[in-house]
């Protein structure tokens, strides 16, 4: 057997005291002992939808539930999802995309594991936006990557831009550099002019772009592109958990370029062996015009508690936050009523049964004065939430 | 916030040319591609179930299906199932082993990932049976730890004993120890006896004792122990996937010692957010009676599949194999037959259109003359393919 060598020298890490707690999943998992309990809570702290899976889905679920032992499936995922994920990104986006090139995992969380593990050497930065995803910094953290902070402001519409690549020192050139648009926490979109002007950034300084699309099909109005309209060297990360409203199910995937599909279908046979076949099975119906009818209608639900959601902002006397365009977010700052957002949170879901995420998540150096609340639930529940917080605050 | 220091600088691996492909899982490919094509196969390859989930877990998940929005659920695993492990796990063993301590991961390969994770830092050595289950080797490469090989043949009935770690140099002393029982690819099971040394030789020498439980609830005959029995710090690994049948819902579980219970659930948070809902509410019915009653069926008909194979090996002449105690294979040694395993069974599967599984997968340094067969197909299958074979060889 021939067994390669490995590039350079490489290290195991503890993760005890590396990898920060996730606390909006804490928080989640409060509210459901809450529930447990007996307790109401206003949910503004889900990263989830609140709806389920489309019908067709939850019917090809049911129907497949008894059709076939629903065993491992391709170690890069069922070939029927494959080629409708690529069908659907070849025409929502006029490209073309070959289910070859597309690896289903499990949820989005499986590719960015599998797409920093193929990508990173040692030694290797990657650019992220602050505030972002903490589980990009976690998961760089726990594997021993190296982090460069790209700091995102209303300037900028709160995401990077193709200037601040080029302002990075020479020792903070990244190798890779991960986009989020629609923005966690944000729910800003990247203008695809700029996202063309940071996706040439990257092709021109040998660094691979990683566009978070997650959160693409939800958009209140400006336009979303997709990074491969700009570079095939660009990966492309997905999920059925965001727009398809399937979080549970664990299905997402990636788009990448040809010489990287081995080296991550070998990667995940050892690391995750498949995605869940019920879930791959039945998310095929997803991408059907019955499911998107469906889950389009989501999205006008998503507009009205944005709405609800900005005018409880303004009688609450809160002007600083980024104004969502897509997504499912609202990043505000609330550094006039706490400096420890954290503690503050727990006490609103204490006090007043009012669930938001703690911004240290998000932003682990100014994070504290901020908070992510979600636009997942009724537009009602964000008015009440409203209320409660102002009988709080005595205003 | 406080970001507590890492132990050792640590760095990231380039899984490019260091992780080895899984051969096993690229043969069930083939074989997939070969019943899309109408091409027929008989599979000694597989390393699950032929059978489904039992029906009341499938009605279970039916149920579900429409009951709830199947969101995330709690990061360490839905409390019902946690409990329903744990009562499993304490009334099988006469063991007291508590919900808290159980956490629910993304098949068995979640546990292995979080638990090499958060146990092992810069430097450490774990120790692996060979022959032995390939993705431990895999994920621990890739993640840059050193392994050391303990030797398993007939003469240990193909399995680790204390006598082998303490014959260990000084320089391969391990951190971890790792042992599968009943075994894959040999289905050889440690005597309780022997288990209880070897959990005392990880005791006395500071090293953890991870149990790959997977096989368990699949004897032969002889008594299975778990680990915990013997030792309160070992950290058991189980799953859904192999006695319980269900391969492709992704449901496994770690037990730990209460002082990683934190560590793994913020590792699994960033790493993987939770395991399959629908796989977790519909996982709980697989610990009742009804479904015990199914699947202790599947083990008579693997007993029945196992005489098949050993009267086929006799008529082909090979003598030379792992007698399996219990588990779904069979390890025998073909190097009468070929110096290349892997180039054969690519052949056979051409050739007599019947799939076995190259040993280099389990062993990378003698696995060439070995290959592993399954006990999950029907016996008539197992005759058929050795009159293939025989017809083949010409015997």
């Amino acid at each position: 057997m021939n067994t390669p060598e490995r590039p350079h020298p490489a290290h195991l890490v503890a993760a005890r005291g590396v990898v920060e707690p996730f606390r909006v999943m804490k928080m989640l998992d409060l509210v459901a002992r809450r529930t447990q309990a007996g307790q109401d809570t206003i949910m503004l702290c889900a990263g989830q939808p609140a709806t389920g899976a489309p019908k067709v889905v939850l019917d090809a679920a049911a129907d497949a539930l008894y059709a076939s032992p629903l065993g491992y499936t391709e170690v890069v995922g069922d070939r029927a999802l494959r080629e409708a994920i690529a069908a659907w990104h070849s025409d929502t986006y006029g490209v073309t995309t070959s289910a070859d090139h597309v690896i289903v995992t499990t949820g989005s969380s499986g590719g960015f594991v599998a797409a920093f593990t193929a990508l990173l050497e040692v030694g290797d930065t990657v650019a992220l936006p602050r505030p972002g995803y903490p589980a990009y910094r976690n998961i760089l953290k726990a594997l021993g990557a190296e982090v460069v902070d790209l700091v995102c402001g209303a300037e900028t519409n709160f995401q990077p831009t193709a200037a601040m690549l080029d302002a990075l020192p020479a020792e903070d050139k990244p190798t890779a550099v991960l986009i989020t648009s629609p923005g966690n926490p944000t729910g800003t979109i990247i203008d695809p002019a700029e996202l063309a002007r940071i996706a040439a950034w990257c092709e021109d300084n040998g660094a691979t772009l990683i566009s978070d699309e997650d959160y693409h099909g939800m958009s209140f109005g400006p336009p979303t592109a997709t990074a491969r309209e700009f570079s095939d060297r660009a990966i492309v990360v997905g999920t059925l958990s965001k727009y398809f409203s399937m979080t549970g199910w664990r299905v997402g995937w990636l788009i990448v370029p040809e010489d990287l599909v081995e080296t991550i279908e070998n990667l995940q046979a050892s690391v995750a062996l498949c995605a869940p076949a019920i879930s791959q099975v039945a998310g095929r119906a997803a991408f059907t015009d019955a499911a998107r009818a469906e889950l389009d209608g989501h999205i006008d639900d998503y507009r009205d508690t944005r709405a609800a959601l900005l005018e409880e902002l303004a009688a609450l006397g809160l002007d600083n936050y980024a104004e969502p365009d897509g997504g499912l977010y609202l990043w505000v700052d609330v550094s006039s009523l706490t400096d420890d957002s954290e503690t503050w949170a727990r006490e609103l879901v204490d006090e007043i049964g009012v669930a938001v995420a703690p911004g240290v998540d998000f932003d682990p150096v100014d994070g504290a004065g901020w908070v992510r609340l979600s636009l997942c639930g009724p537009a009602a529940d964000a008015r009440e939430a409203g209320r409660r917080l102002r009988e709080h605050l005595g205003r």
